[in-house]
């Protein structure tokens, strides 16, 4: 019974979305999706070079897709990250909150 | 007399540092020298793809400088740029309020 509950979890639970190498667009229609099926807040994410993107993915959603929608609260930090060849490497991160 | 005092008002004042194309470590010595030359706040400012480079001053100063730094504000918004044909286009910008 306790398998069949944590099954039936949905993976949006989280609202998360993680900013990387694809288009922008691509994470603007992610997030809209997210507001239009019902979820109240969403959280953009982004490590190293993509965080400029997740900033235009928040500025682009609020600006011209959602204008109810508002950005919450952001937070940066630091992730240690490791290289293929073991060597450590600290990235920047970025959480930006939305919220309609 | 007037024209004096505006003479004498040090552009320093403003304690922003402004994020742009040269090396990170540039920025990160900037606004130590801010800080060790005794302002208590520190605005890190860019636009566009030099977001994430900002967010990378703000980490490295405050975990391998100046631990007593912390993030006080991080706040993100669209400018409007006018591009040398004349045609306007929309540009992120990221605001990072450091406080000692």
């Amino acid at each position: 019974m306790e398998e069949k509950a944590e099954k039936k979890k949905p993976v949006s639970d989280k609202n998360e979305i993680l900013v990387g190498k694809k288009d922008t667009k691509n994470y603007v229609l992610a997030a809209l999706t997210l507001f239009n099926t019902g979820s109240k807040e969403v959280m953009v994410k982004a490590r190293g070079r993509a965080i400029s993107k997740a900033v235009d993915v928040a500025e682009i959603l609020k600006n011209k897709f959602l204008t109810d929608v508002r950005i919450e609260n952001v937070e940066i930090g630091t992730e240690e990250v490791q290289n293929e060849d073991g060597t450590k490497l600290n990235v920047s991160t970025i959480q930006i909150k939305l919220k309609k």
